[in-house]
């Protein structure tokens, strides 16, 4: 499995996944600042990846800093906390790991600045593996809805790339591998930005998975043939009844799955479930610029100039077309993601990541 | 509204296709081998536009035979139509509008041949007229079903680029804004050929009529909404049981307005009916290449190298989703499709416009 994010010597090394999937190029941020720019550019995306490397960020900061008490120490420390947090203001991730790793230092200030610094290196490292460990979790739970031979569609990505590793909807396919199972994956193009062409095919591709590209309108046509067996995708916001939001054209895939008797699956991570929330009609959807719709990566016109264009990023799932969600604390219909236990998420606005 | 090709003096004058919507270009064929490259280089696409094209080509190849007599006219006419046919193997309409010419030649073999020249030019001129007025009789029938507010979806481009001018499924909106109802359109992009961004827009967007631009997935999340209140599509191939082939996607958009109570029309000229199939899982779908998926226009390319791709460039829709066939003849539920008379097509093939 390609390697999202790492820690690696005095540096936080990071697959610039701009540059996907023509290139393959890792770049070495030596200081807090390359981390930001990282974040901003979108070197690294998806929610739980970009908290790993916000942790990893502030822990690359703290070494650098000279300083002999933990007062000043931790008052050196806060604005490149700030710094990394105003990169991108929609990721919720970013600033819950941020706000860990402040939390973490304020809980240790009675260490040595030396030690301090080692912890805090290691407390990024646990953000890392905590997420990989949830994904793998979500895996064991999801791969008992795949049989051998079955073929599983996906939409954008919500795989290794996304995250520290291993995925969320990709996690149960791993798994499925692990156990033997024969499976191949038919991976939405995911327009407008193209998630599934340059990230998923890319990333299953790298670990040897069967996977087939389609443009996310041959979806239907391949349900229809009876060729598709179940859909598993990811989600940036679960709610108290069931719904989900994720990535546009994932409302279409449910509604194709339903009319075909298509399971429908969605691994969420419990950090992405925002109990205080009543409804999936109530998630804001973020719109976007016109630009991804009307040019290719900045660098072909595919539609005239001036022409309206909507872009919402997301779409709503209502939890009815949901077969399950798949936590790393098991599988649950939809109806009893409530049972999870409330937790109140204040996020202002919708998090998501792009 | 944009002409797509007409006869001008002495010349075929067609839009290059190619270019738009970038670039607005006519070119003047002086001869029927620049038709015929014309054709083939998809400066002309579209069934209906591809024979009106044909039959102009063989019109402008007669304007140049030096003979003195109708067998050696009509003997010097042959190569031509046969090098125009060779242009696109799967065009129907390519073959039925050379074989009309030939016909009517071979029917006016008594005249002088300066003036078989002219009603040949003349003849071509009719399929244009023809394919014109059988567009504006589908937007007559299908404009009843289109109230004032409305907001119509349609998918790939079956407006008048597709054909002489006025389109068939832009036709019943062509006719119900001239009746003084205001409408609004979403046309979907249409990947991986993009018909929907780069024609049906840019074409809507010339006569001023209110386009809005989306990606396939979006289709969805607008039904849902409630934005979206009636689907008008065009069709490839209509058979017996009022199953029709379209462009891939159209299925998808049919599943999602089934969903929705949203109906769905088919705008089809009585050309592409074919009675002599029983039943759309007959109808055979061409796949093509998959660099129309991983590169868009030859000039990006958006996925990883080697990825396997699946293409299929059409779907059916069955006839359960179809609320209403828009004919020339009226608009039929889609049983009825076969009391329009039985017609055998043996075209060896199934033969669809890209």
């Amino acid at each position: 499995m390609i390697p999202t994010i790492a820690w690696k010597g005095g540096a936080v090394c990071m697959l610039d996944q701009t540059k996907l999937p023509t290139e393959v190029v890792y770049v070495d941020c030596l200081d807090y600042k390359t981390v930001a720019k990282g974040i901003k550019e979108l070197w690294i995306r998806g929610a739980p990846a970009i908290g790993i490397a916000a942790a990893m960020g502030v822990a690359l900061a703290a070494q650098d800093i000279k300083a002999k008490d933990f007062e000043t120490f931790y008052k050196r420390l806060i604005p490149a906390c700030e710094h990394l947090a105003a990169q991108r203001p929609t990721a919720v991730n970013l600033f819950w790991a941020i706000e860990r790793m402040k939390t973490f230092a304020l809980a240790h200030k009675g260490e040595k600045i030396a030690r301090l610094k080692e912890m805090l290196i290691e407390e990024a490292e646990r953000v890392l593996t905590e997420d990989i460990a949830v994904n793998r979790a979500i895996g064991e739970y999801g791969a008992q809805f795949i049989r051998d031979g079955d073929t599983i569609l996906t939409h954008c990505n919500a795989g290794s790339l996304a995250t520290g590793g291993y995925g969320t909807a990709t996690a149960p396919m791993r798994v499925a591998i692990e156990q033997g199972k024969r499976i191949k994956v038919f991976a939405d193009e995911t327009r407008p930005v193209l998630q599934g062409a340059r990230l998923t095919a890319w990333e299953l591709m790298q670990d040897g998975i069967d996977v087939t590209l389609i443009t996310d309108n041959m979806a239907g046509y391949f349900m229809k043939k009876g060729e598709i067996d179940l859909a598993i995708v990811g989600t940036d916001r679960t709610v108290r009844n069931g719904d989900v939001a994720n990535k546009i054209g994932t409302y279409s895939v449910a509604v194709l799955c339903k009319e075909h008797g298509i399971p429908f699956y969605v691994a969420a991570p419990t950090s992405t479930i925002d109990l205080g929330m009543a409804s999936g009609d109530l998630i804001p959807i973020e719109e976007r610029g016109s630009h991804e719709v009307t040019e290719v990566f900045g660098k072909v016109c595919i539609a005239p100039g001036g022409v309206k264009v909507a872009n919402p990023a997301f779409d709503v799932t209502p939890a009815r077309y949901i077969t399950s969600i798949i936590t790393e604390k098991g599988a649950f219909h939809p109806r009893d993601i409530r049972k999870l236990g409330y937790k109140k998420v204040d996020l202002g606005a919708v998090r998501m990541k792009v």
